[in-house]
């Protein structure tokens, strides 16, 4: 049962860290994230319950909430939430801090979220709602799907942009797309300020039946990068770095009002 | 069963219109944007079978989709789809038409997506999608959430701006979210071309007790608009206008480059 009415630290002068992904509590992308943000603050982790991939900024309006405190990480104090990684953001400002942390982070995503697929993340969308609510925010994800992958590598980068960033901060209605490729420490080049490459996922769906004879289909994809520009995160991914895209939830593509103008609307 | 093979119109020069919304097939604001569709062109509809508000850019990628031919619009090839907008965008364009439509509009919704709304909005993200295949597209919303809304003023805005898109084309990389007021006709001023409005939600979560004696929370919330910009959506949709915001599929902070590279990130 939540025991939401509680801010979980009190005295504390180190910096309130919240911590979300969207693969679920126990993913160990996460445990690698909060393993690392523990050397920079105060952790507290609220998650989904189970795994919400590709959920994009979905929030749940029709069915309640249930948020329930659970003993995952050691010495940290944590919450699964059976919504979506905005959710979970949402729900750990209000209900559970009752102030903004100091920083947000989610991930360490299992698979990539470079480029479009910045889009349909559940990782960077939990970053997201966090920078709408003026959080310093940061969606970290390392280019293996797999359960097994290695998260060291991945946790060195994060140090390294997390001292940055507390440095530096990050600029009002901005937050950051990190990326990392699936290479040991010693192949991994460095860091890169990249923009988002224009790609897309070509569709591909798989046509099954099911035993009823009832047709269902599973959708696959092919990603297709149409990007040259060595400034681009797939470049630098490719090319051995890791990328940093600052993200922003502005989506008004400002250089498109003068040619609307170009006709009379209230003719 | 879908019949998902077939290209349901072969000979006919007039353009191919994708209609899809978030509110579900069955939704009196689909209804609306399929009749004033009809008068530009052979229309096909591709629609989730229940509603699916708030979705996001959500994809459905842990479980099949169905895809299933109905008869809800005469005249008009429809499918429904188990899944979110964007899958409906998706399977439209991969198993039904087998190119791309012409135009892909999405809409009428219930309810705005001004603002930061655009982040959440299914009807917006499946307008998205179309953009991202290269279609232009179009997600319209009504100011007002009763199913007995009445739409007969959008259809007239639509109508409009749909002239106007088929006479200059949108810009690639962009999408049109266009937001009605909920005003008869003859009080809407026109139609104005702005920006996204700085705004959020202040979430405010409603606890209840379920009947076992487990807390459980609806999420609800207070729309904030920081924004006094006389070019913003909610400025003119708060004074009689039908609001165009570009938007686009970049979220790259592009302005927000300078300021990370102020950093050495790899020391």
């Amino acid at each position: 049962m939540a025991t939401a009415k509680k801010s979980p630290k009190k005295k504390s002068t180190r910096p309130i860290i919240l911590v979300t992904n969207d693969d679920g509590i126990t993913a160990p992308g996460i445990r690698a994230l909060v393993a690392t943000m523990k050397k920079f603050g105060d952790v507290i982790v609220v998650a989904p319950d189970s795994p919400q991939s590709a959920m994009g900024h979905a929030i749940t309006i029709s069915k309640p909430l249930r948020l329930d405190k659970v003993s995952v990480f050691e010495g940290v104090d944590s919450w699964q939430c059976s919504g979506t990684p905005v959710d979970c953001v949402k729900l750990a400002v209000n209900q559970i801090l009752h102030r903004k942390p100091d920083l947000c982070v989610s991930g360490i995503n299992h698979g990539s979220n470079s480029s479009i697929n910045v889009i349909y993340s559940g990782t960077m969308s939990a970053a997201m709602e966090g920078a709408i609510e003026g959080i310093p925010s940061i969606g970290f994800s390392l280019l293996n799907f797999s359960l097994e992958a290695d998260f060291g590598p991945s946790m060195k980068i994060i140090e390294k942009v997390v001292k940055n960033v507390l440095k530096i901060g990050i600029q009002e209605g901005t937050l950051l797309n990190v990326n990392i490729p699936n290479l040991p420490t010693s192949k991994i080049k460095g860091i890169k300020i990249c923009r988002q490459a224009n790609a897309k996922w070509k569709e591909d769906f798989d046509e099954r039946h099911d035993p009823h004879g009832r047709k269902y289909f599973w959708l696959t994809g092919k990603f297709v990068n149409f990007d040259t520009g060595k400034d681009t995160d797939e470049w630098a991914l490719e090319n051995g770095y890791a990328s940093v895209v600052p993200v922003q939830f502005d989506f008004t593509a400002h250089h498109a009002i003068a040619h609307l103008n170009t006709v009379k609307w209230n003719d």
